[in-house]
């Protein structure tokens, strides 16, 4: 074990609580437990105690604890849930819809023409078939960027997952909110509706800097600042993007965002695949938050974003899968694979991006990426309880060394046993206990075959 | 659907067979077909009938087939088993033990003294537990290079597993046989002890151009001519191999191994990552078969191998995980992802090596660069029968529009439900038939005790 972990030599005392606390609503306990706290604490025969939404124990097993339910993890690995930190969950209705194409005719041939047509009821369908595969795959919160997003938060609260959500805003007609106006009247909506719900959260969601005009950007951040929510866009993702930008404005688009004054740290971007030392230098010190998407970034051929050097120099960098159409699924497991195999290439360094870092980007610096960091993304008491269970006794699994390399290198969302949101369970041995996937997959393929009209 | 497939159209007439085959071992029905034939054909509803070891048919449903064991596909697709093309198998016992390392201090400090310390009971757990981690994750076929290697072809005979397998020789003494005269006199005793064994294959494997001498290179590869056996080795892995060649002999690898007489379609290449366009051209010109490795090459930041030039060129390029120790799992369909990803990537470009070209490297392309490919890699009346049935009904593999998409993007290991190979059922509803995983991972947990012990 070589990376900064500090096994269980935590004393009794350290973790005295209160006697009430002794019994709690779930209990788990029999495996290593990965917190992901700040001094990246191992436990490794550890025990985690939930009361209500709460964690109220994190530490080495204890024979005077009882659970109203216990969860036995088996000998394998209990962490932080996942955080996905940047997708489309509706886009799980084009899962494969087009791919190997070049852009434009990807675009143009099947996804514009495709998402003229959706609905309310597509976008519940595909956001509800997206939180399935999630917490099939290990993640407990995402954050989405879509059209008719409050069918999102609807699919979030429904199937119990942490989640920030927001209307994207673009310059052209939407489905959902025709003009620009009602899309920001629909973005308030959104922040009001849904201000006390204990898992949704709403952001402003601006689509990027080519698809909107600065004033739009100038009104989302405004937005964002008067309710105190994140801002949210793409940023910097492919070379056409670079070029446009320079031909509009002048600039770069890191440098278009900082003359407009929307750098800051209630900003989360997207992408961040081209830029220059210089635009690092600005992204850390505005303490802008940057979510990298490498599997999307390789399939679309848009390059490769500098990670290592981000975080290197300070920046929160979390980790998110994008949309389906290009990627083409949503587990966090295989996306850490790929964050931690491309920097390695890219910079043609095999030390580039260890297994703990890339862990980091997945659990406590993506929460932290969106905002979350005292709510989620590590195992401490007091925390919301988003906790998952590795299966570990598995052929590809077995030995085990290092438990952050079986993470990151070894495992997918597949060998993901249980999982618990906010204190509640919602799968146990693979079944998912707040969705069924069966319905949702039939009404999937239903949306399917509406998708092979249109962009027949 | 986009990419060559002719979907069933096939009237019975052409399917007419003698009546005595309306009766077999094995009948597979109620899934999508995906032969991996060479006009890619493809059938919906699709039915495989099996006698003995070699597939009888392969067409439309019909009604009046019987088997004596009937595998219901479930709605989801049955393709040919997949091809592990490169892979030390008995590195499953290194595992995790050390990434994110400088080459140099990994093998010095980890690799290396560990290997000197293994012996043959070593090797054949490692390979057990590499073949349950194949098995379960679509593989039927695996070409392995390692230590002990009659371990390697007891543990591939023992579970069931087609292979091609072979002492790894070098100028440096063995733990297995001392002196390369006794390596060589390993490697004939191979061959003629498993010459007459329906599933292993003997391979002449000389390690790499930087590990073994000229005169090694050439004696490896007479025993292999003698023979008439593939000759199997390492080329053009790292920016350092090529400097050291250079500057041992003034050559490339290429160049240095076609001055020896080495090139030519008995030859399997690994790897291949640095090649200029005059050697890809006498690559395809020898008619060299090539296994690219893309999840080791990321890990280790070895490079992207050229595949798309190599493929376009006409050159046979198969698909390998390499090791455990770079990669870190032996999940073929994770590496079709990373192939198809990472060459878009390389080459800037969406449209580079599509699903299909993958699947294929995978199947009848891997099949036939380790010269099986008149035995396996495609489902057709008279190959051997090896058949994987993956379970579509997962909600990330909804809604399906493409299914070499899924496959390729989609899908893990972990989706395969059902594996014949050579005619045996080997895995039925993800459960083991040929192999006991508790007591594989138990011997393999003893062994990861002394490799502890050994890097201490």
């Amino acid at each position: 074990m070589r990376t900064g972990m500090t096994y269980n030599n935590l004393s009794r005392e350290k973790h005295l609580i209160d006697p009430a606390m002794y019994s709690c609503d779930i209990l788990i306990h029999n495996g290593m437990i990965l917190t992901m706290d700040p001094l990246l604490k191992v436990i490794s025969d550890g025990m985690i105690a939930i009361r209500k939404d709460t964690i109220t124990y994190v530490g080495p097993k204890t024979a005077s604890m009882t659970g109203a339910v216990t969860i036995d993890a088996g000998g394998g690995i209990i962490l932080p849930g996942l955080v996905n930190g940047h997708t489309h969950t509706a886009m799980t209705l084009f899962r494969g819809l087009a791919d190997d194409l070049p852009l434009m005719e990807w675009l143009t041939g099947y996804i514009f023409p495709a998402e003229t047509r959706i609905d309310a009821d597509f976008v519940y369908t595909g956001a509800l078939l997206a939180c399935a595969e999630m917490i099939y795959s290990g993640t407990t919160t995402f954050c989405d960027m879509y059209l008719f997003e409050d069918k999102v938060a609807s699919a979030s609260q429904k199937s119990g997952m942490r989640s920030l959500v927001g209307e994207v805003l673009y310059d052209f007609p939407s489905p959902n909110y025709g003009s620009i106006e009602k899309g920001f009247a629909y973005t308030e909506y959104l922040i009001q509706k849904w201000k006390d719900d204990p898992l949704v959260s709403i952001a402003v969601e601006p689509h990027a800097l080519y698809t909107c005009s600065p004033e739009l950007l100038q009104t989302a951040h405004a937005i964002s600042m008067r309710h105190n929510v994140p801002l949210i866009t793409h940023l910097a993702e492919t070379h056409t993007e670079l070029a446009e930008i320079q031909s509009r404005y002048g600039k770069s688009p890191v440098a278009h965002l900082e003359s407009l004054g929307l750098l800051g740290p209630h900003l989360i971007a997207d992408h961040c695949v081209h830029l220059n030392d210089s635009e690092i230098e600005r992204l850390v010190q505005y303490q802008v938050n940057i979510i990298t998407n490498p599997e999307s970034n390789m399939k679309l051929a848009s390059g490769a974003a500098p990670v290592s050097s981000l975080i290197t120099r300070g920046a929160t960098v979390g980790l998110g899968t994008d949309g389906c159409a290009s990627n083409n699924n949503l587990d966090m497991f295989l996306e850490m694979d790929t964050a931690a195999k491309l920097q390695k290439i890219a910079r043609m360094d095999p030390t580039a991006l260890d297994a703990v870092t890339v862990l980091k980007m997945a659990t406590c610096e993506g929460a932290k990426a969106l905002g979350m960091g005292s709510v989620t993304g590590s195992l401490e008491p007091g925390k919301k309880a988003d906790v998952i269970v590795v299966d570990t006794a598995k052929p590809h699994l077995t030995p085990m060394y290092n438990p952050y390399s079986h993470l990151v290198y070894a495992a997918s969302g597949a060998d993901v046993r249980h999982s618990i949101i906010n204190g509640r369970l919602v799968m146990k041995d693979r079944q998912l206990l707040t969705l069924d996937a069966e319905d949702i997959m039939l009404r999937a393929n239903e949306k399917a075959a509406l998708v092979k009209q249109w962009v027949a």
